[in-house]
């Protein structure tokens, strides 16, 4: 797994009505701060790829569907510099958070039947100005999306 | 509107690869602490209700399917104390964030074809000690949830 990348599986407690699904607690050894809530929605065989955050941390799930996230680690000063992880989570399947620290390429892919749900509780707040962005057939990063 | 309850539009951007759905900033006015983000599922047709926090602060919305909430004010010094309030938020209609102070009564029902999706973003973590139960059928609130 890439330096500073954490996947931790999440609890669901279900019963006839439907169910409750974890996501971040403020006593989570993951948590720092908070700065925003928000969702993607990915639809069925699109990606959005590549972006890279300069300061933010992501706190990334999927409560519903199912949705395949690359990351890509190019930071000169890593000791997984070169490496590219693939991990995908979904509500039935492999319901987990995952942190990506700033300075990593990723992109996602929703790989359900229906446009699936993704929630970002990040450590700040959303701004143009901390994002960049690759395009998704930039050969810097071994990965192929498919057609 | 019961004193306290507070229903804020949300914004949604599309696009054809699906959306971005904006939820709570830590600049928002509505925004205090954070203390935990987790996920109810409500299948169609199903009732979650009563319930009560004493302490806890809930920001809520739907980003997927439709909800019926209703709030109960009982509060002994509050100027709507007896007022019912019915709100229903969905990702397609009246994408909201719904804000609900302690110590009012609240329930849900999902009112999608599909079971629907509610996101908390509240200002402690759960915690069963500060949570209080009434039946669906409890006589002292005044709203049927139907058959």
């Amino acid at each position: 797994m890439i330096e500073g990348v954490v996947v931790q599986p999440l609890r669901q407690i279900a019963d006839e009505r439907g169910k409750v699904m974890h996501m971040l607690r403020e006593d989570s050894p993951l948590f720092s701060r908070f700065g925003e809530v928000y969702f993607s929605v990915v639809n069925p065989g699109a990606v959005k790829a590549w972006k890279r955050h300069k300061l933010m941390t992501q706190h990334l799930t999927v409560p519903s569907g199912s949705v395949r996230f690359v990351i890509h680690d190019d930071r000169p000063d890593s000791p997984t510099q070169g490496h590219t992880d693939i991990i995908e989570i979904g509500d039935e399947d492999n319901y987990c958070l995952l942190k990506i620290p700033p300075m990593l390429w990723y992109g996602f892919k929703g790989v359900a039947a229906i446009p699936s749900l993704i929630a970002n509780c990040a450590d700040m707040a959303h701004s143009p100005e901390e994002c960049e962005r690759a395009e998704m057939l930039d050969n810097c990063i071994p990965y192929s999306w498919g057609a």
